[in-house]
């Protein structure tokens, strides 16, 4: 990164994107309303897009009325004070439940994520009796970011990347941050190995959640509210590293000593 | 948040920052550098500066030649095999060893962060035999932040605000990301209890990383090579909160379900 590293960064929100219901072309969607703000993407443009849009569209709501909770999810409600039904479609979408308190879950999702309630949501969700129905994460973060990349360089003739992210908490630390939980065009990580600094000494730090970074620094302007800011373009970096997906970023069980 | 998100931020680097050395007025050198690349600060900017130069103004260098290991320091060194000088002074910065195998220490430093070797800088640091000069963390980056922030207002005549980043690791992920250490002049968190979504649920996120995301965005143009960027304005946030100094962030031991 270093012989490269861009003086300014431009990251905008894109203006107009309406509510995104199952089944919208979500590709064509962006970009109209990228075209329309002036916003027409350049070559290593970044497109940072929160998933519960991505979710949106692939219609992945799940009416609780239709779920009939496991007795392991009964035990776990009963633990938590958390409806049954949700628990179960936590269950679901998990491949480990690492942590729960009351209120609380916190599990390995089937992508490899650690993250409260699978990453579920429940606000936001319009449709149905309130809290009825809740809005899975993308079925593959990664492809659904693919499949962005490609139909946006197709209509705009660049090369670009796509980021899809989440807000997602943290050890150690209060507040969530925007992760990218799905990456196509950049390398979501980037390896520093055998870099040195200006004595000449090997780098301490040897990788850098790159995606991750760009996806807190587009959460800046998305906000958690009212949801209107759901995709923000940044402009000014570049990368010399190959493509990597998210699951780069993912340290694995066998790695990782916090769980 | 929601009702005053910007559209637009611009990011950018700070040139022509010299080698910081003890005793350097690091306010004057940043304000110098700043005036002369036409980024005088404005009301709500954020100048993020790399804790490293922080550090280096303050002296907080330690010569290993120095160190004489304790036993425990000497037990943990043969642990992880890690130089026994070193690791006294890892531990003298914290409060706790929390996990350690070959190669890695990680600890609860003194003022609460959870990072690898207490956020002890081996590169980088001139002057010595190579690697025998070692750099600690501020002594209080909140404090730092403050007086950085207070000698720039005066310059400036503007309202600002200060984080003081680093580049730490994480539970979960592969790679850093920047995270704030101190803070003046924001709201390191932020609170969103009682706001609502465009459906009227109330929000399931109820706090924001929201320093931490700055300092990750700032990382994007500061790099981890030959350290040139060790400051970088961002330009285009606006609050409300109170400022409140990344103490906000550090989830206590109590609370904390993953230490």
């Amino acid at each position: 990164m270093p012989p490269t590293l861009p003086p300014t960064l431009t990251i905008s929100a894109v203006p107009g994107i309406p509510a995104i219901e199952p089944g919208d072309e979500l590709a064509a969607i962006l970009s109209d309303a990228l075209a329309a703000a002036a916003l027409a993407p350049r070559d290593s443009d970044v497109l940072v897009v929160s998933h519960k849009i991505v979710s949106k569209a692939e219609g992945r709501y799940v009416d609780l009325a239709t779920v009939t909770p496991s007795p392991p999810a009964l035990e776990l409600a009963e633990a938590t004070g958390k409806d049954a039904r949700l628990v179960q479609v936590i269950l679901s979408e998990s491949s480990a439940v690492l942590r729960h308190r009351p209120g609380l879950i916190i599990v390995e999702h089937r992508r490899g994520f650690v993250m409260a309630n699978a990453g579920i949501d429940q606000s936001n969700v319009s449709g149905g009796t309130p809290g009825e129905r809740v809005l899975r994460l993308p079925e593959n973060p990664d492809a659904s970011a693919a499949a962005l990349r490609a139909a946006l360089q197709a209509r705009f003739g660049v090369r670009l990347a796509v980021i899809v992210c989440d807000s997602v908490g943290r050890a150690w630390r209060n507040g969530v941050v925007g992760l990218a939980i799905g990456a196509a065009g950049l390398p979501s990580l980037l390896d520093l190995r055998g870099e040195r600094d200006r004595e000449g000494r090997e780098l301490k730090v040897t990788t850098v959640g790159f995606a991750d970074q760009i996806a807190s620094a587009a959460e800046l302007l998305m906000g958690e509210g009212a949801e209107g800011r759901p995709a923000v373009l940044v402009r000014g970096l570049s990368w010399s590293q190959p493509d990597a997906p998210v699951t780069a970023l993912l340290r694995g069980p066998q790695e990782d000593l916090f769980r």
